[in-house]
């Protein structure tokens, strides 16, 4: 097995992107990855694309080839990948695979979601959730992390005011970054005055509804520096499956797949969590952010809520979560969501990262997840 | 780069299964491939799952997270890969791929698509042309392979009753196969007076719609007899992107992507046309199976109607094609497709394959597209 680095990454704006169309943002996305990459497009032996719905969203399946066609990359082979919020993760992981089988050299992993072109993209949304026993009998999103976050209240007393700083403390990283869907602070009583969507789950626990791409570009380890001074290794990319259905978990305050990729994930790269410097974890809802912290290992269960009270997350804490912002502040464009952290944590590691810079940020982690933990992809990247 | 090969197959029946759903069909699958490979649940390391588009079907996105689960299979990393009716195809090659790194030993290709929960199927198989530039102004798959039929007979005088030859002589093999939809003969003049679905393509020039599912069981090659004492060795997996859209194309009677795929394969395999003993292409109409034995090189440009006229790809001819009954008789079940073809070599290279065997196959070949050819997966097996 060839060992793998990342020598290229882009993320567009994140937002509300009414003028650009699905095609263009990840052209946008691929192009400016390319540069990064100081690579041409002769050099691209395959791409990998993450996407959660576009059959639902814009009526176009087959976008891998739509991608190929409209960036001019064929007859290069290009494959869409989908595992609901998590596409963008299983993209970089079947990309790093390409690369170690040998079968490609340079490889392009990107996510793309176009998500504004639907009147409620609720319906699409809940397709990551077991339809038959749950989304058609009214279950959405926010009401199934909504069961999670009261559960975790009532067994381990996490508070909704700790619910709440979890989006502060994304909101403080997310106003250093300028890629961000919502790049501004916000301070806990805005989050507990904003609009309930889900009780105990307001407005401001909640990741909005996002169009963005995001773009990383693989290549042997042994090679790496002949593109990049700064390439970032792939020390391990794990992936687990767990229940699609909340109902069917022994106990809805663990996300067991998270815990068994990242078990799997620190034995690949011989490490513990302790040694990781900084982490991107998949806060869809803020609930999900704590959750996170402890089934990664950074803290014990339960104790998820006073780490974030405690400023243990916020940058220059013990383990710094979500520089970029997050799924909150940054955005959620759901298919590029995992590549989009992949990028946060490859500018993390090569000092790029401007005002959000976690200083001395050697090893970085990004946990991507999809439904309400159906799938979890875990990578961990080093300089 | 591990050699890898194929240690397991299965397809269940293939038709209008009223009584049976997705996650059914894909567990009937996955179970059968199990047995037929003699391994566990336990041996697998990881699963890929083909699919087009579950989401305007049965309104599911995450199917990999709903097979793992249903099939009791967590928390075994279980990955969807769709490139429309190519989707099958891409997943046995991500397959290969994360055999071949080491990333995984044992792992499990399907495909599946429950396409008759919809009243009309039409707008979501269109998803898989451009929807922007063809399915919004109303191009449908009959009338974009009616062009290219068309235009085939303008260039080189290809006959209609040479089209209706193409769905003859897979209705021949497919009435010799228990799996299929539809086996049982038909005849030129039934095909010629079936009612017109695009002029000049009518009802028995066009592949069905079908719910059905395939599975394979991957193995490192130097492994593959701890488990099988017939594995079938993969020589090639080889994928190219085309356009998207027909009318960025050139030339309208040649698919690039397979010829591009095709070249790939063969240089891959050490091996020409001429090796091949057997071959499953995808005839989604019966002119893309003519399209299909031109560009993969065992005839020359526009000699492919007087070769199906003169029996060349009749079982016993020089190449026989379809030996399954192909996507016109054993049905089209747009992401497991790719899956069946392969298993169908398998079973034609363990001399398995009963009525239809073809006699003395040592090589094999699949051929799977999505779309008009936005995307060709082709691989070569041997005994």
């Amino acid at each position: 097995m060839r060992d793998v680095a990342i020598i290229g990454v882009s993320q567009t704006k994140f937002g509300e992107l009414w003028e650009a169309s699905l095609r263009q943002l990840i052209a946008e996305a691929g192009l400016s990855a390319i540069e990064d990459a100081n690579i041409q497009g002769d050099d691209i032996g395959a791409m990998y694309v993450g996407n959660m719905t576009a059959g639902l969203f814009i009526q176009q399946e087959h976008i891998a080839s739509l991608i190929a066609d409209h960036t001019g990359l064929n007859p290069i082979p290009c494959t869409r990948v989908e595992a609901a919020c998590a596409s963008g993760g299983l993209a970089l992981r079947q990309g790093i695979m390409a690369v170690a089988s040998g079968y490609h050299d340079i490889v392009i992993s990107a996510g793309v979601e176009k998500m504004t072109d639907v009147v409620d993209p609720t319906p699409a949304i809940a397709t990551a959730s077991d339809q038959e026993w749950e989304a058609k009998v009214g279950a959405t999103f926010p009401s199934l992390y909504a069961m999670m976050a009261r559960r975790h209240m009532y067994e381990y007393g996490t508070t909704r005011e700790q619910l709440a700083m979890f989006s502060v403390i994304n909101h403080e990283n997310g106003s250093k970054n300028p890629r961000a869907q919502f790049p501004f602070k916000i301070t806990v009583d805005q989050v507990l005055n904003s609009s309930k969507v889900a009780d105990p789950l307001r407005l401001l626990d909640c990741s909005p509804v996002t169009d963005g791409a995001a773009a990383i570009v693989l290549a042997p380890a042994e090679e790496a520096h002949k593109y990049s001074d700064t390439p970032i290794y792939v020390k391990a990319s794990a992936q687990a499956s767990g229940t699609i259905a909340l109902h069917d978990r022994q106990d809805i305050t663990t996300i067991d797949s998270t815990k068994i990729a990242a078990k799997k994930a620190y034995e690949m790269a011989d490490l513990t969590s302790e040694d990781i410097d900084t982490v991107e974890v998949h806060d869809c809802f803020s609930i999900n952010g704590i959750l996170a912290i402890e089934d990664l290992g950074f803290v014990e269960k339960g104790e998820g809520g006073k780490a974030i009270e405690e400023g243990m997350t916020q940058n220059g804490g013990k383990i710094p979560v979500n520089p970029s912002g997050g799924l909150k502040s940054r955005g959620h464009p759901l298919g590029a969501t995992g590549i989009a952290q992949t990028a946060e944590i490859v500018w993390q590691l090569r000092g790029e990262a401007g005002k959000r810079q976690v200083e001395g940020a050697e090893i970085g982690m990004t946990h991507n997840i999809g439904g309400t933990g159906g799938t979890a992809a875990i990578h961990i990247l080093s300089r």
